[in-house]
Order: C-alpha cells, then structure tokens, then sequence
C-alpha cells in the first residue's frame, strides 16, 4: 500500500484487491456485532472538508469512530483559511497537531497531491474538483464484487453527466485494473475531450448497451451545472439518458443499478427502480463505511 | 418501551415512569462521581438537526457521551437535503452507516414519524414543528417529580404562547397520562383551536390560579412570532402574563417556578424570579441530560 | 495553581513553571508513542466559541481528546445566544450539563471572567477581544524554553500591532512574570495608550532591536483592522516592521522566529524566514496541543 489514497490511478491490481479484501473482512466482524475495534485507538483522523459534504464526511467520521480513532472536523469555512492562510501553512498545522491522517475534500482538482507534500500523515482524497473520489470508486467496486463475485471481463455501465464527475473517472480507473469493460454513455458535450485516453469504451445509444450490462450506474445530474451550453433541458436529459422503468426492463435479470447518490429521483432514475430489489444504492452507503474503515485501517497500519 | 419516542401520546403510564425511574437510577450513579458508563459502547447516535438549537443538541450529545455512544453530528444546512435529497434518502443514507438512533429536530411536524418508516434504528423526536418536544416534557416531569414526589393529583399550571409551544402541547400530554391536573392560561389568539380536546383546562386569569398552583411552567416568547394578529406589544403580553415579583408571591411557598429555557429575562419571567430558591430553570437543564440518558438507554437496549 | 486561567497576569511564577515542566512530562511521554492518555476519562471539556477560529478550537480538541476527555463543540453562531440569551443563561446551561470545563473564545475582554462568576468547572480563556490569550503566551514560552533553555535575562523583541493583539499583551505578562527582559517593537499608532505601564521595553526601530534580540516574535497583522488611522499601507508598513531577509540576517545566531499564525507571507514575515530552520512557527503549533494539555490537566486536577 502507499501511504496516501489520491488517485484511483495509483491502487495497483493488488492493492485494489487487499483493500477490497480487507473491507470484506471488516464487514464480517461487523456483521457479528461487533460494531468497535480498537485498532485506530489514540489516532487522530482530521476531516479537511473545504466544501460541504456532509454525507462523505459522516461516513468517514463513522469508519474512523468504528476503529476508536479521535475523530476532528474543521470545515475551512469561517477558517483562518478565508483569512488569507495558504494551504500550505494550514497543511502544516494540522501536521503539527499531530494528524495522523487528512481526509480532504477540495473544489481543485489536484489540492490533494499539494497536502501530501507538506504532511507526514496519509492524506485521503474525499473528491478534488472534478478530478478523482477514489475511495467512492472503491466502495463501488466492493459493492459489485458482492453481487457479481469476480469483475474480471464484467461489463459495467456508467450513464451521466461524466465531465464534472470524479466518480466516474476514478470508477473506470479502478474497474479498469480490476478487469472489468467499462462503457460511459453521455451527451457528447457532457464527456471530457480526454476521454479518448481513458480506459474505457463510450457510447450514445443507453438503449444499445443495457441488454449486455451486468452493472449500470447512474451519475447524479447537477442541476447548477446543466446549461444550454451542455444540454437543451433537464427533461430531455431525463427523456434520452434516465434510466427508467423501460430501460431498467431491458437490463439482464441478474444486472443491478448504481447510484453515488444523492439522487434526483424522477431525474437521472425512476423512483421506482431506485426503490428496486436490484437497486444497491442503500447498500453502497453501508459498504462506504466498510471500505473507508479498510482504507483508514490499512494506510495507518494499525495492528489488529 | 416502544423503539422509538415521538410523542409524549405514545407514551402509557407505565412507560414513562420507567423513563423517570430510570433517569433517577442514573442521577444517583452520577452523584457518586461515576460520570462515564460503558453502556452504549459501539452504538453510534446521529443528531440530525434541520433548525439549529445547540442547547437541545448539546443535551443529546453529552447523554450519548455520557453512555459511551458515538455521536455523529448532523447539521442540515448547506447538505446534500439543501441539493434536493429527500428526507427519505437521507435516513435511508444515516440507516445505511449503522445509526442505532437518530434524534432529529425537524421544523415541520410530523417530520419524525415519516423518519421513522424508513429506518431500523430508533427516532428521537428532539422537536417537530409545533407538535411535540417529549424529551422536555419527560425532563420537567422529572425536575416536578424530584421536588413534588408523586404527579398525582398535582395542580400544573402552564402559562404562555401555547399556540406554538411544543413544549405545551407534550407537558400537556406526559402530565395528564401521569395523573396531574394541568391549567393553561394563554391569551385566546395564542390558544390552538383544538385546545378542547386536549386533556387539561383553560384559564384566561393568570392571578387567580396562581394560589393552587403545585408548579408554574412560563413559556419562551417567541418574539419572531408575536405580532398584532396574536397581540397587542410585548409590554401588554409581560404586563398581562409575565411572572413578576407579585405574582411570584401569590403562588403557595412550595410552588416550584419552570421554564424551558432560553428566557426572555423581564419579559414572560422577572429576573429576580428565575434567579430565586424556588426556580429549577438551571436544574432543568441538568435534569435534560440525565433524561435523555434515560430514553437513550431504554431505547438502545443497553445492557447495565 | 488556579481554578480558572484567564489572564497570564493570575499566573505566579511558580504556576507558570509548573504549566511548563507538566507539558515537558507530556511531550516525553507523547514521544514514546503513547499519544492518548487516560486522565481526563468521563470528564467534559466544552469549546464555546463566539468567534470562528479553527486553529485554537482543534489544537485545544486534540488536546482534550489525547487527555480522553468527551469534548463538546458549541460555536455561538446560530445558537440560542443569537436568540438574545444572555451569557450567563448559556453559563448555567453548561454548568448544568456538566462542563468541567469551558473553553472559551469572545469578541468582548473580559467575557470569561464574567463566565467564571456562574460556573462552578474551570474557565479556559481562548483569547478574549483585544485582552489575552494566555495558552497562547504558555505555548510560546514553552516553546522559547525548548531553544533558550532558561528565559531568565533572555531578549525577546515582540513586532507588530500590539494594539489588537491579545498575544502580546500575554505573552509579555508571562514573559515578564518568567524573568526575560521583552521589547515591543511597533509604530506608535498600534501601541496601546497604557504601554507605559507594561513591564517592557519599547522600541520604535527594528533595526536597532534585531541584533541583541534572543526571540523575534512577529505579529499577525489584521489587515481589516489596518486603516489610514494606524498606518499609510501595507507595504509600508512591511517596508518598515517586515522580517525580510535583510533583517533577519542581522539577528544573533541563535536567534530564533516565532509567529502566532496564521502568517500573512510577504507581509509581516518573509516566505523564506518562515521557513527557515530557525523560524518555529510549525514547532508552536505541536507545542500548543502540549501546552494545552498540561493546562486541561492541571486545573481538572487529574490523577495520572
């Protein structure tokens, strides 16, 4: 393992499979009641959240509680960082404190790679502009892994709005030396002009790629993003790129629907297929923590 | 017990004595300097909080410390809700990362019983709207019970803007299930309609139920809700319904004076009357906490 | 020692030493590894803070935390306070939930000793308008103690706007309280009128000051509180009190930089004398948990 968690980019084969392996692991323990291990006891996990992002920060504080680690937010807003301080020096305060490990959620692209200069802890990225989420991308791989046992060769769909999403980057990153084939499906002004480089296939047509997916995942539509310029409305998007009930009923019967959430029901998904028996949208949040508690457990080197 | 405490209606006798017993056992545990139990180890306590009010948080938070429970602060503002999730995905997302009870305060009522369909874990209502606040009205009748020892037969008097309390409408509920014969006395603009179907009389004379007063609960002002449609200024309201010094002295020398708290000093209480011998406005407060150790621990199932 | 620590003037040498030597025992014992000690177990430290600042709320966190304490955050922002409770309703409502301790940070001096009247646990002054901050004086000696060995007789020149600055005002007191000979360095218009009666030196040029000084210690300057009044422009003003190059090559060998943070680089202090060997900017903010601790430790009168 490495000390940091940035990219999914730099998770070898192997290291993507300890932590998916590790995070199994956890859930056995977990499923056994045994809701505390006190692995991570006396380490310090600072959640650096300069944007708002309540469901990700609580599933880290609630994967770095279940390993007995102290747990300190600092929201940067209303920080000496709106003061003027640099990254840099706040980088260096937390360092000082004694962070074992930084969680940080950064509108820019990159912030996290500048914070791991500066800090001996682990740094985690908990999502960075549109760049990378990769512990999103692990928690995703887990979850399907659960559901289809091996990815290798497996067909994954990922529908949306994949120039702003750094779960989708990072997803195909990860799948991609998982071994699974994965297909964007995006309005060609809503795909990034790099994504000839990604690893991956991309596609126009949903209706022509759902019959062979064993995994599709939707990206969340954001609204604040959507604009003319992208897309002519939200009700075509819905109309050309949602999945509702007719697409779902052309999926295989063993395929099931991803979702980062949160959703916009009625949107990008039906109500009712997020509601679905082969929905794991509920799932992915639990398997968040799992994963994040494999992840924070690994890069702090705890001793079980 | 139920698994969860949304109204103080749902609560039988027997129920919310179990509560009072409860809380007294743990009051007598923490007057011997025990002030940790390991009881709620491994339990993880989500506060989610759509209305800020640190004070209610702040009480749940040290009872779930006190118990040894995780807590997990849950602010509303400026998360994912704010970007449109449903309050459905959001407990969906909190059932999902393992809360074992959510204590929510919510400004439409009802908002809790909706919570409640969607999770395993217990819902605390930590106030809803104008609907119910029970872990007050189980606080209160504790600070009563300590001072009065039997309910029974007690003359409770509640004086103030009964139309938005919900602090009234639970006092109402929890005193009359324990056998206490409550007064309301409220100017009739702030008087609900249904106030005749509530199990409790109604006075328009504050002077003269003050002699068979047991107890007297001042409601908070709410000065963002007062307005000429419910009455004429604050000086009439104070004039009319405050307990000043006089009126303090008409009320039997082993009447106790409450107050929810925060108070508006020289408004519906004079300052020399909270800050009087008789007062239990800061005991109250100390009472909240042992209280909702109590509930917490009922509901958790916890293991003493 | 004292009950409260709200003014680095309460502290006798004695207690100033006692502070010192406790948080050296701390810092040994965190540098075998053991970085959560379980003195403070059951015991409730509440940071209430009427102003945002991220750095001294986590630093006195991580320091109750690593003591095992259960910490309480309440930022006064939003809360029944801005509902018009008054300071000594919300000092009740603590008291009553048990805070053996109050943190506190306020716009107005002399606000924690008013919290100190209604509170029965210790008052921590986290820096109190333009009045003190005295953790921050006991960290910056001790931080000058690691370096200097004794501060008996030492220099330490003290630049910037002393008016505003509650961290030169303490850490004179203390400083002068612990022997060392201090000089404030500033342009008249930020000394405050009663400076003649500080127990110090005062200094109009750095120049002159810098080659006999043991301890440079630079200001924060508060760019929204410089204004045509105080001083022509911020590049005069770093012109003429910065800590460039220049300057710093003219201290002792010796000499050590202290700053309190967050620096303002290029203004008050040279990017590279920040981060020059000899600056212990990042040194006072690990030293600061330490400090804090040994603070929390003696006034809750743990039992190690």
């Amino acid at each position: 393992m490495n000390k940091h968690l940035i990219s999914a980019a730099d998770l070898s084969k192997d290291d993507a499979l300890l932590i998916l392996d590790t995070a199994e692991e956890l859930a056995r323990v977990s499923e056994r009641s045994i809701k505390k291990l006190p692995t991570l006891r006396g380490r310090t996990v600072v959640n650096l959240f300069f944007e708002d992002s309540t469901r990700t920060r609580i599933s880290f504080e609630a994967a770095a509680k279940r390993l007995s680690a102290d747990v300190i937010n600092f929201s940067a807003k209303g920080s000496s960082v709106s003061k003027g301080e640099s990254l840099k020096d706040t980088a260096l305060t937390l360092e000082a404190m004694g962070a074992d490990a930084v969680v940080m959620r950064h509108g820019a692209s990159g912030a996290p790679y500048r914070l791991a200069n500066w800090i001996r802890g682990s740094v985690v990225n908990a999502g960075d502009g549109t760049h990378e989420h990769p512990t999103q991308a692990l928690l995703d791989a887990f979850t399907m892994r659960r559901h289809l046992k091996n990815l290798e060769g497996r067909k994954i769909t990922i529908v949306g709005d994949v120039l702003h999403s750094r779960v989708a980057r990072s997803n195909v990153l990860l799948l991609s030396t998982l071994g699974a084939d994965v297909t964007l499906v995006a309005p060609p002004t809503l795909l990034p002009v790099s994504v000839g480089t990604w690893p991956c296939d991309v596609s126009y047509d949903l209706d022509a790629v759902l019959p062979k997916s064993d995994v599709i995942m939707m990206l969340r539509v954001q609204k604040e993003r959507m604009n003319a310029a992208y897309f002519p409305s939200e009700r075509e998007y819905s109309r050309r790129y949602g999945l509702d009930r007719d697409r779902f009923a052309k999926l295989p019967d063993d395929a099931i629907v991803m979702h980062p959430g949160p959703m916009n029901r009625g949107m990008e998904i039906a109500a009712e297929v997020a509601d679905s028996a082969r929905s794991t949208i509920v799932e992915q949040v639990a398997n968040g923590v799992t994963t994040r508690m494999a992840v924070l457990y690994l890069l702090l080197g705890g001793e079980i």
